[in-house]
């Protein structure tokens, strides 16, 4: 053939992090197939779906099965039954968003992805270490990125600073893959600066079921966000959606630029692109509202939590430096001694049979750095911890 | 805000032909609240999922509630077990698809839509009347789309001709409107001639499982296809998935434009901007190839094409010219006495309360057309013709 293809895409860099990770592992085991391995790498939820999100969707599946209760296209922004209870989900929090500025989806990821079809070519803008989706689905989009520095200094949290221009600007808090949260005044000061600038903010809020000290579940609990961002959220990690799939973005109708509607844009994107969510998925996401699924998911999520609690005290008796495992399933600590963290990667994994995620898989500002999650079991939390504290 | 959004967007026509249906509709059952309006537009499918379809989501769903049998992130290109079911599929007419180059999703409108991604500059053709998804996700990208006119003369199947240069080429077979469907021989000089041309096919086949009179059901039932044409497909209309959301896109590993590989770019693509597909609804999706499955289907489409063949007759017996309606649910009229598609649309709602689509709706080329479907009841559908048949 001799068509033309999107060249931006010989501008992406193979990501080999979790290949390699993988790769380690296995050649490893296969060296000492005796040693059992303890991961605390995994990205992915693993407690089960809680009962009244699978009642639901059992209900659904089977009223699919009736003449009389079969649904076909479903709404593409989502079943009003769902964007309401999302609604009122912002209301619970103190946030007011309208339902209709809800866009139901197949998930977070991607949205992310396919937000970049109603924009044109600014400046992009995100921190490193960074979720690879932000970066990868720019370049092949063709547009230029400015990574801002996420360190010890700024408590991997980057604030607006002089390197910052007009430009659309991915924020993630809490944070994939170090944790940490903004404040509810660190975001004030991104919305004064996105007004202030003409800039966009793309507000990744996969995490916020996590947050535990007040911090912001919502860019729009500052005044001003609905004017300058899009927020973007998740089953996944608050109700274990991972692999029931569902998401949703909000894109707020004061939103414009020079005179036009982001969401006129969004609409047509999605109507166009994207023929709307599961009806069984969206009666599973709306049962996670319920008192009962309300209650399931926060179970959960204290279950992740007591896991984080178990490694942050870990960490903290050991005199090692993190963040994170507060208002995130994640704690991204510094590799002890200055090793690099592929260095600290093969220690754990030769010495302990411990399995994390190497920080300079997410960026150059990852290097030095390791991610745990604590999203195994406890029994597997309590054994990696344990060994752990025999060896650092 | 004073970003840039993409100025493409501003090129898109509104499409108004399903909500001016609905308004007139609306107008007219409010002056006439006794009449009772019968819907031969409809182009989703009105029968329930099949039961093994509903058996395997319900027990998949309670899969999801249980922590040995929990899946977390699905595989990006869909699970193994349905990869290799949609290969047997493909095998089962005699077409050599391997499960690895089968792309499963959230259906073929997001397939549609997207696979403009991985594709650069190129002139786009297209048919007209056409799927307006098609022109829509170009206009969006900023490409310059050429249509091929459908008419009676070449009977709604455009074919290569001088007005043809290297590009892009949207085929769609059987057709959504015209219910016209490609022979072997008219597939095989769209191959040949995008061979020579260096074209490439994008070939959607939503509609295959209606195929009744030995048509291909693939473009890859063609000598060659494998190395011009991605296949677009869905559960949709085979299976009644349009409420339960699963397609799938084939892109050869064969396929490359100048040296580089579409398979590469579209797994990118679709590891970067999307997460895969609803475990339950995969397996769902899998039940549908099972021998009860298939038997459910193959009735399910018996029953939408007996009321294609009341319709058939209905306008055999007036010696109105008429496609479609044998190898497709939809039958693609000729308004009679060169009425327009508007005054024909008219005529019937206010003659006799029956709904259609004027074929206007779709492109330049449908003006003087009307679309109706099978997807209703026998008894709708009898109905319908019953009226239609003192009117017409």
């Amino acid at each position: 053939m001799k068509i033309k293809l999107n060249c931006n895409f010989e501008n992406l860099s193979e990501n080999y992090l979790f290949s390699e990770i993988g790769k380690r592992v296995r050649a490893y085991s296969e060296k000492h197939p005796e040693k059992k391995i303890v991961r605390l790498g995994i990205g992915d939820v693993t407690l089960p779906l809680p009962a009244p999100c699978v009642s639901a969707f059992e209900n659904a599946a089977k009223e699919m099965g009736s003449k009389d209760t079969f649904r076909g296209y479903p709404p593409e922004y989502g079943y009003d039954f769902l964007r309401t209870r999302i609604s009122e989900h912002y209301a619970s929090f103190g946030v007011d968003i309208p339902a209709d500025d809800i866009f139901v989806s197949d998930g977070a990821k991607s949205d992310c992805g396919n937000i970049v079809d109603i924009l044109g070519d600014n400046t992009v803008y995100m921190p490193d270490p960074v979720y690879p989706v932000y970066m990868d689905s720019n370049i092949m989009s063709g547009r230029e990125v400015r990574l801002l520095e996420a360190n010890a200094q700024n408590g991997f949290l980057p604030m607006p600073g002089e390197e910052c221009g007009r430009g659309v600007y991915y924020l993630c808090s809490p944070n994939n893959p170090t944790g940490a949260a903004y404040s509810e005044k660190q975001l004030k000061e991104w919305v004064d600066f996105a007004l202030k600038s003409g800039s966009l903010i793309i507000y990744d809020a996969a995490y916020e079921a996590f947050v535990s000290d007040g911090s912001p579940r919502s860019v729009y609990a500052v005044d001003g966000a609905k004017e300058c961002a899009v927020e973007i959220c998740s089953f996944s990690k608050t109700a274990g959606f991972t692999g029931t799939r569902c998401g949703y973005t909000v894109v707020p109708a004061e939103l414009d630029a020079d005179g036009v509607k982001l969401k006129k844009l969004w609409s047509r994107r999605q109507a166009t692109k994207f023929n709307g969510v599961s009806y069984p998925v969206q009666r599973a996401a709306e049962a996670a509202y319920s008192e009962e699924g309300m209650k399931a998911c926060l179970d959960n999520i204290g279950y992740y939590m007591e896991n984080a609690k178990m490694i942050a005290s870990l960490l903290d008796e050991k005199g090692i430096k993190y963040t994170g495992g507060k208002n995130s399933p994640y704690i991204w600590l510094e590799c002890p001694n200055g090793t690099s963290s592929w260095e600290f990667f093969d220690y754990l994994l030769e010495k302990v049979q411990v399995v994390g995620t190497p920080g300079a898989g997410f960026g150059k500002c990852g290097e030095g750095y390791f991610r745990l999650t604590s999203f195994g079991s406890h029994e597997d939390t309590a054994e990696a911890v344990e060994r752990l504290r025999g060896l650092l």
